[in-house]
């Protein structure tokens, strides 16, 4: 829409039409749905009380209080980027790459990571490879670039290899190679599917981005935003801890899900090639992310505030999946009418409708939810191309609604499903 | 540096090598130096007080405080974008154009909200027109952007309008009037020369930014970062208010200088053509900044903090300024030294020197006032073109230093200029 005879840029053009707005804008014109779209966090668990004994801590000795209401650096809080460090030291193991604190980019949540990196990365005609399906805001960040996201087929152990093998030594034949510029997982509990990329998978897309980096470098952006949301099981080392030398892997974290969104502070752990670039593009965006910000989460960590909130909202996500997945057991369990995961961590259950029930945007069903008072995503968003996505898929979060609001929100959602069967 | 072998875009490449990087090499190389050059604030005027205030206001009933660590929308808090709109048609009055709250976006400082627009309005080869001198970091966006800031020649009333009706006519007559995009004036106290844009002027500039409005809208950004920090003399109305539909003038604030840089909230009032294509790019790049900050300024100006703080920090940078200007005074007072002027306000004073000496980056006067322990801002940085740019000016700052510190810095400056002129 724009771009024409309104003057905007080209980029502006390519930034139009996001599925976000369209589905914000929904929300708005209907406040009584139960949303199963939105990406928030759980309200009832946000740390009101560690967020007030950090601020208070931060604002407490008037010389260090004065220190955080004055700018900070572009690069960020060195005491938290410190902190950030030792805290993926003990994810991952002394065996993992190390990094410099120069490596550590603080930023506006880990989404800021993500758009620094494509903004220093891609050219117009450029291309990622990501999940199909993926993230989709990420995908509007590539399109915004002028660039292109080529998905590559993904199960429930992430991304598979030998497909994006394949996709590699296309665009390798072609002579194209040099145009792919990164590869993209969210590699724990991702969004939209909670699917975690395998361990033997992160060690050979890791390999696969060394062995295609001819001319250049071939990145893995490793989105790691729902690492702490885990449930069950034991921690996964990550992509990054893969990257022996730290050259290839950027690993992109957040406090945003993890301890507030309104906080909103992420960070990128970078290989030293890309500190530089993505300096200089925070300096002309904002040189640097609320001090103030940075240094109550350094309270919060510094307190030992961290851990045990993390621990609190595994069990609060954890008993809001159960209520979702008991739900979608109760309305949907007939065998024919759905087809979902049972992940281990994350915000989201990703249902595949059986019987050839259109999920998309315009279809019958997404006009039936809204009627009944319940919006999802629609899968066909979280795939490359819409045109050619399937449309038998609806991502739905138990992030910010209550258990009985869930419980509601998929029984409203059956009723729109057998509608749209009959 | 970027952009060639490495595999970085074209963007990347634009956004190397800005001044300020060198600056803040040199500041870390020599930890000792009395920095003049430094854009900070005051550091011992921030407003702790006032922030413990709002952050525990904030955070103390239980579900607004829940809201506040929540995400926020993209556009920002309402509360706070209102209490925005009130202030400015307290300043403005009444006849100002009026704007609807969704022409109000919050962001991470007024910086962003540059940025954002540089983003949506510029491809590579554009133009904005700017003061010569202006701004630096500005210029760097647009560079970031592949497009081209031309300065247009501005005296102590600011940018002279007969020159840039004569540019505006000289890109019309080369048939590339649509290729200027924006008007960029920083209207009060700007930086780098604390100069303010004559009330005459504004009207003009308004009218021949709508004059030249023809295939497409030739839009007016006006930098209103230094507005409150007046020393002497009545507020005068924004550029905004001299555009009466509302349709070309684009309004940058901040709560950075006049409250903290450090919790850094800024924002932009748009014409309505701008607040969708402002809105898409900023979904990108981080939906929204932290909602938390948002909530806390707004409890600021709610409790009726702010406007008594700005008024200290009024005494307080009228000090400074008269303990820089009397150190200038005194140290290259002596007819034939140097030449400034004493604004009424702002965070600069802009000194030529005379008799031929070189202010420029490599400079004997820059190596010997490294040497002597003072940091200046080459005015060349402050120009359009580095290699036609005026090589006897300095930019001065008197905001983060104290007054002994300020006094020092001077006479630290002059002992350098002395040494230069032998």
């Amino acid at each position: 829409m724009a771009g024409k005879n309104t003057g905007f840029s080209q980029r502006s053009a390519w930034a139009a039409d996001q599925p976000i707005g369209f589905l914000m804008q929904k929300a708005l014109e209907h406040p009584q749905l139960v949303s199963l779209a939105a990406g928030f966090v759980d309200q009832a668990s946000l740390p009101v009380e560690a967020a007030r004994s950090a601020a208070l801590s931060v604002l407490e000795d008037p010389a260090l209080a004065r220190a955080a209401l004055q700018y900070g650096t572009t690069a960020g809080d060195p005491v938290l980027r410190t902190q950030i460090l030792e805290r993926l030291r003990g994810l991952d193991g002394p065996a993992a790459p190390g990094a410099k604190l120069d490596q550590v980019l603080l930023t506006a949540g880990s989404n800021q990571v993500l758009w620094l990196l494509a903004d220093a990365l891609l050219n117009p005609g450029d291309v990622v490879l990501c999940d199909a399906p993926t993230y989709f805001v990420f995908m509007g960040i590539v399109r915004n670039m002028g660039a292109r996201a080529v998905g590559i087929a993904s199960d429930v152990h992430g991304m598979r290899p030998e497909a994006l093998e394949a996709e590699l030594e296309a665009f390798a034949a072609r002579g194209e190679l040099d145009r792919v510029k990164a590869i993209y997982v969210v590699s724990y509990f991702d969004n939209p599917r909670s699917v975690s990329l395998s361990a033997a998978r992160r060690a050979q897309v890791c390999e696969l981005a060394k062995r295609y980096s001819r001319q250049r470098t071939l990145y893995v952006i490793e989105d790691a935003a729902y690492r702490e949301l885990r449930f069950r099981g034991a921690d996964e080392k990550s992509v990054r801890s893969y990257d022996r030398e730290g050259t290839h892997v950027i690993y992109a974290g957040t406090f945003s899900k993890s301890f507030s969104p309104g906080v909103r502070v992420g960070y990128g752990v970078l290989p030293e090639s890309l500190v530089t670039p993505l300096l200089e593009l925070k300096g002309n965006l904002d040189f640097g992310s609320p001090h103030f910000n940075q240094r109550m989460i350094s309270k919060v960590m510094e307190r030992g505030l961290y851990g045990p909130h993390v621990q609190t909202l595994c069990d609060v996500y954890e008993r809001k999946q159960r209520a979702m997945l008991h739900a979608l057991d109760a309305e949907l369990g007939t065998p024919g009418l759905a087809r979902y995961l049972r992940p281990d961590g994350g915000l989201y259950v990703w249902v595949e409708l059986l019987g050839g029930v259109d999920t998309g945007s315009r279809s019958k069903l997404f006009a039936n939810a809204i009627e009944e008072g319940v919006l999802y995503v629609p899968g066909e968003y979280c795939f490359t191309d819409l045109t050619s996505a399937p449309r038998s898929f609806m991502r739905l979060s138990f992030g910010v609604q209550s258990e009985p609001r869930i419980a509601e929100g998929v029984q409203r959602l059956a009723c729109a499903i057998k509608r749209a069967r009959d």
